[in-house]
């Protein structure tokens, strides 16, 4: 071929999680969906929908939906950018901060997306190892990256990172800050009042998974407007949707809906977390809506194989650090009760 | 600030058509949408969206809509990539292809995104003039870029280059020729078949235009394998989301209700050239689903301002090669007739 970059030959691209086409016949606990159906405000709007809205281009930036989150996050719409699902604001972070001398950093493991999209811009990853327990690295304040990324509750581990602490991060960094909350919404707090005092921080938030919209794409980002300004030339003009802007507008309204439904996925988190350690798992607390899980005695990928066999999908990660691990997205109690059923199978046989 | 790299911060960001947010109040003639209404089938498939559909990711590469996009362009479903618009597909080749040592050059004037996306990735933008009826200029085959576009039929012109004078550049060309064929529905032939023969060749489509779904942003690539695949490393892993690939698909099988759409639109713009002719402007003939006219006597930017004031949207652009000009998208019947109507006060006041 020889027409694309170098890099771009070269590079692998991203492998997202399994996406079996026959619903209903597996069970799939592999990406991190939430295993409820979005708020009925959602498919009310839905209906709602016409084809003038159809017909035209959408509303750049989205204004609707960021009233709606600058109301629920405390700040104002001028700190809020939409965008395509929060892979697009990764995207275009390292697309505004990062080149062939201005390095990306972050702890490992973590998102496998962000090496990737390192690659695409061609710009060097300064990848800081997480100790035993997932604590920030000490290392991570000294790298001078223009762009320093903390996924938060970390994926693929589910721990989480003391707001206090990202906070000394912000403040000794010479650059950006982006904090991936794509799970938060399954911890106790969040990091969106640093947008007040620091003016390098970029909060990511996801609406596939708190939400249950992972099927519509659509995330945000809460920075001080001089960061959203910038981010703003990078992104496409139309980048989300006349019916994702109006489905994810409904659900973010609907604080009651999602909030109760973020307690039942913490319930059985609780719960299957509790079981796993029973059989024979070690199991770290998660403050996502997954848990990352060590079989003592088996082999992680094995145990993987079987569950595929059994039409069950969880995760794998050939990664340093999480190769002797498994990653279970959080599912209904049915299905958690299916898995664990499986799992006791398999380590019995 | 000091955070964005040198160019994002100097960069001035693509200004968008704008966009009302009073519907019905205002007669928008400003972004090319397609003044009829999408298909009906797509508002049948929209009504059938399940709450599954909204939880789940979507397909990454949108497979359904790439059959039905292959089968209507008679190549296979490897050939197609889906995008989340147009925009996302110039974006994505821009990234693929060009930086600091790889050019990207087209034919101007054209689209006003292109040296927009040129500025964000850093590379170089060769811009070769057209003559004075927009044919293909002879030195755009020996730029040594690593991409060329050539927007066909040609934004904001109207005007269309020969399938075969394409193929020779195809030909010509050591890089990438990328034709954006956003307007091609409202032409007589398109580039399609150069795909066969060229592996250099990738077609874009967008779904805003003859299928009246600016709302949902959905293009796509038609191009060989090798380079799909390339390009499939550079975009986000869900870029389409699950509503939009089943309003595109929908709409794209519904070749009854598009064939008839253009014909109406075809109809519309050729009375609406006539009329424009017969009062004082000079119209070239139009390939798309605008006209561009030249009034003799007065100026294009005052015009403009005039019928603002009358809350008539038209599009003026202050680029060398069409500041004289005023790019009118053809409208409704009526709209259009208002249209007329309001240019003739203007013109006699």
């Amino acid at each position: 071929m020889g027409y694309f970059r170098e890099n771009i030959e070269k590079a692998k691209g991203y492998e997202p999680g399994f996406q079996p086409s026959l619903v209903g016949e597996v069970i799939k606990l592999n990406t991190n969906e939430n295993p409820y159906p979005p708020s009925p405000a959602v498919m009310k709007v839905l209906a709602e929908i016409t084809p003038e809205q159809l017909r035209r281009y959408p509303d750049p930036q989205g204004n609707v939906f960021r009233r709606a989150a600058a109301e629920i996050n405390g700040v104002g719409p001028e700190n809020i950018m939409c965008c395509n699902g929060g892979d697009e604001l990764l995207s275009m972070a390292i697309r505004a901060f990062c080149d062939e001398n201005h390095p990306v950093a972050y702890p490992v493991p973590t998102y496998s997306l962000f090496p990737v999209l390192a690659n695409l811009q061609n710009c060097k990853a300064i990848e800081i190892p997480f100790d035993g327990e997932f604590n920030l690295p000490a290392k991570l304040s000294t790298t001078g990256a223009a762009l320093t990324i903390v996924c938060n509750p970390n994926a693929p581990t589910g721990s989480f990172i003391d707001v206090k602490e990202l906070a000394s991060l912000a403040d000794e960094l010479t650059g950006v800050l982006l904090i991936d909350e794509a799970y938060v919404d399954f911890a106790e707090v969040n990091c969106a009042s640093l947008v007040r005092n620091f003016d390098n921080v970029i909060i990511l938030r996801s609406m596939s998974k708190g939400y249950s919209l992972a099927g519509i794409r659509f995330g945000y980002a809460i920075a001080q407007p001089a960061l959203i300004e910038g981010l703003m030339k990078v992104k496409d003009s139309y980048n989300v949707d006349a019916v994702a802007i109006a489905v994810a507008t409904a659900a973010i309204k609907d604080q009651q809906y999602f909030k109760e439904n973020i307690e039942k996925v913490k319930a059985d988190r609780k719960e299957l977390i509790e079981q796993l350690r029973a059989m024979d798992f070690e199991v770290a607390n998660s403050f996502a809506n997954f848990v990352l899980a060590k079989s003592k005695n088996s082999r992680a990928g094995e145990i993987y194989d079987k569950l595929v066999q059994r039409n069950i999908y969880i995760r794998y990660f050939n990664l340093p650090g999480v190769d002797d691990k498994l990653r279970i997205s959080v599912g209904t109690k049915e299905q958690n009760r299916k898995l664990l059923t499986a799992l006791k199978e398999i380590l019995s046989g």
